[in-house]
């Protein structure tokens, strides 16, 4: 298929390789949260205004005794005016959303009538209209991506909320109960929308090669300099690339037929292999083989762990 | 042209109606800066804590001259601790780049390289790339784009602004300005880049006409549903009109090829008629004219006041 | 009262000029409605894809009707993808918020233990809590300004939303309605709290005249410099009033005492006048008037729309 | 000192716990920092649309390479349109401007004329204004409160630039330029004015003290409950204390002095000790000494790595 810079067909690459791609903030997300679930997941108790005054000096310990019977961390000191460790689970969340967004407004640009490379579904399962039976609307993406956008006004609000204004604010701790709740909504709603999505779509591969190929299949003209940079300077392979480009564009034709053309003597151009954009696609291949291991062992890290936790 | 929703072709329309519909929020913007304008081009002083205690008895004369002096309406009361006149002009000004936001994310939709309809420049003139001389990105888009949406951060900002504490604030004021003049250049720039991208813009008409007629050419579904229930039950309409949709998609044909075959002994139905995007345009010709003369008696009034101010 | 700024005593206020100051831009408020309205309450209907193809030639006339059924105005075009009209309204929310959330942070700063000039209730009466019964909390105060700050974010979705791919989005519209109920919701509810914090506030006019004349009542500066000028050039006055200032603060004396020691000689300042709040409130007395008479013009228009309204 | 929930006195502390506090989140992000830059320092080479393709089969060793040449981590995939690792930093420098940011807060409520606990510098050394001497404004944590709130906004468009479509965005990088810089900036500046004023602060403990004590010294109800409780029904314990507490604001008197007037036959409660802020100190002491020590530890090791790296 067409990698794609700017909405422009850009080089060849492949479909695993994008599929990849989306994965591999998740590995990190996956990284993220065993850093900073120990930092979350602690008990806060200070009594009425964080000194444990009313406790006496069994304070201390009833501290560790319930955050061991909660399973929770102890603190070091009472955090109900320090929130960092709220916001910190907040980015993380937004970043969760975000990552999937990505993924979502690469599916909904891909689901486009005139691209048509995946489907969200298969044709009249969801995402029609009975007015235009036509359409196949990416409805899940939709939903994702208005996550991913919408996250980050939750994560301005909890930032917001660090202003506490001594050992109890007076107004920030609303402002983050409003917000750190659809933050999780948000994420949870992305991560279960992308999962569905990801195990209905629809690829097509015979389309993602069409529009690759379709004149005038600009998206050769790197590899064409490389080529042609055997037999001409640098300078005057892209040039020529450059005016065949458009000469291609403008008759119909595809930019390796025009070259073809231009430099029919030159015999030393393979413009069959040229055309082919199986040999132009760098290091996508080992790429994808890298990352299905490394998502099969993350995979397999999560499943024993959910095993363990019973 | 085609009109699309979710990113799908649903009914023909015209690129002239969407222009029109580019314009339509200028308009309105104009009249809201008619109406804004007294209310924030208005004189702040108020002495050191809003009382012009120091100026006497001559406090409220010497306020009047001085906004006159400046051209500045005369306040009713000092506005250094309410600063909602900043922030309305903040939220004009982040209307007028999400405006034109919109435009420009519809741009660069157009030119995607399986769109094709519109360009920003002509090829090679603009926008591409020497390794990758087929590109032609759409770069006053994207920062039109980029000041539509970073514009709501400083919306954001602003708005945390107006919590000034009692007579002057201690901290909402730097925020202000960090956020105002940032707001004025996106604005500027995304207009500046907006009235340049209109001017320069490259359209194909015969390319926004072969989309549309592309098999399965799905646009036509609702005009084929309307035709349809001239001879048959509406919902029976739209039943066979979604299996042909199916259909034509499936064996790379037109819905209207599809639907003709089917019902080959109707003769009742225009099918010439059904495929032509003029006969189902609905109101898009008169609103363009409509808007036209809107446009341009707003563009009158504009120069009028502009040589009225010398 | 002190008018403070930077959080510190400035200069001699009246209470009444704060909460004139407060109301003013709910007058503004006011004005800013009657403009947006007839922009807001506008009738969308396109059809499927904004033509009205649907609707064949009596569509406009079908528009009409129905605008006029819902007592809405008719669109020049339809809005479906130009958002900025509900965007528009909620600017104007969260203004709203935006100017109650700065009375309610002055409302909070009053209330602490150590101004103490103002109080949401009577004591007892709510704001409580049992473990800590000598205080009384600003609730209501800190609903509107969490209201106030998180309405923010609100806002930078909502122009997120302006950013509306074609003839109808692909996530925006779910981003818009994420954020226009919450922000019509935190408007509402801080302009409900507060009317009743309004309402109900208690207020001590004693404990405002005390902190003002407390030791070192450095908020008589300016009056002071002022009043010596008569008598000394106008530098060496300030540098007298700065040092006698800085000495009033270490010997817990009052600034007008240590400047009547200093200056035991020059009978032609009179003292007692200058350590008379009353004397030196610039135009705070008549700006209340002004405001009282225009909230009762407003008040009257409201009432009469209200009962023409039925 | 009091401890201060919702604006009001609560309890006694002491101001070192306060100190430690909001060092507190400062430790988290040394933890933070450790474990996010492996992840963000990390080369991103992909070539023009992320497959190395130009590069050839010696793409992967080259990559390797230049990332050991700049002393950054080789990626195991391009990462030029999965902006996650720069929107975590973001995550980080917005925490670091909150957490000082609730410091900045806390110091300019402590700076304000009725509280006066402590000052940012001594009188007359910054801060003040030729026509008001008698100000001494909190200019540091102005700074870094409006740095605190103003991160919001930048973060919320950071969030914005994780959705970039296809192997590069359209816009997504401009917004992320514009972001990533301020974000940087203002946790700079939060940082370098913090370390200004902790080092500067003017800390006024018998202030503090007399604040506490000043009637009605409500900071003692929570301990005069837990007193009663030894001759009392524990709600009527309460019951007396709160109504006690409202005599004592009316009357100008301390809490303490009216109940042992109340209960004068009493032997058995030790009003002395019970009105000492001392004795009611809860952790406080013990946890300041602990926090000394991790702070210094961790400077400790900052020093030291700092030293290891020349």
């Amino acid at each position: 298929m067409a990698a794609r810079t700017h909405g422009q067909q850009a080089l060849p690459t492949t479909f695993g390789l994008k599929v990849a791609l989306w994965a591999s903030p998740l590995l990190r997300q996956h990284e993220r949260l065993d850093q900073l679930l120990p930092r979350f997941a602690v008990l806060q108790l200070g009594g009425a205004a964080g000194t444990l005054a009313a406790l006496g000096p069994r304070g201390p310990a009833l501290v560790r005794e319930l955050a061991a019977e909660l399973g929770l961390g102890a603190p070091d000191l009472p955090w109900h005016a320090q929130r960092d460790r709220i916001v910190e689970l907040g980015g993380w969340l937004g970043l969760l959303a975000g990552s999937l967004g990505k993924l979502a407004q690469d599916v909904i640009l891909l689901c486009q009538t005139e691209v048509a490379e995946v489907a969200e579904a298969a044709p009249g399962q969801r995402g029609g209209s009975s007015s235009m039976p036509q359409k196949n609307n990416p409805m899940r993406s939709e939903q994702i991506l208005a996550a991913a956008r919408r996250s980050g006004a939750e994560l301005v609000a909890l930032q917001q909320a660090l202003v506490q204004e001594h050992e109890r604010g007076t107004h920030g701790w609303q402002v983050e109960w409003l917000s750190l709740s659809p933050l999780l909504a948000l994420a949870a709603g992305a991560l279960h929308h992308a999962g569905s999505l990801i195990e209905e779509l629809e690829v097509d591969a015979a389309r993602m090669r069409d529009n690759l190929l379709a004149p005038p299949a600009g998206a050769f003209a790197e590899a064409a300099v490389g080529a042609l940079s055997a037999v001409l300077e640098r300078q005057e392979a892209q040039a020529l690339v450059a005016s065949c480009a458009a000469r291609a564009r403008a008759e119909g034709r595809t930019l390796v037929q025009v070259l073809e053309a231009e430099l029919a003597g030159h015999h030393s151009i393979d413009w069959a292999w040229l055309a082919q954009p199986e040999n132009h696609l760098g290091q996508a291949l080992a790429w994808v083989d890298q990352s299905v291991t490394a998502l099969r062992a993350a995979g397999d890290q999560i499943a024993a762990r959910a095993q363990r936790a019973g």
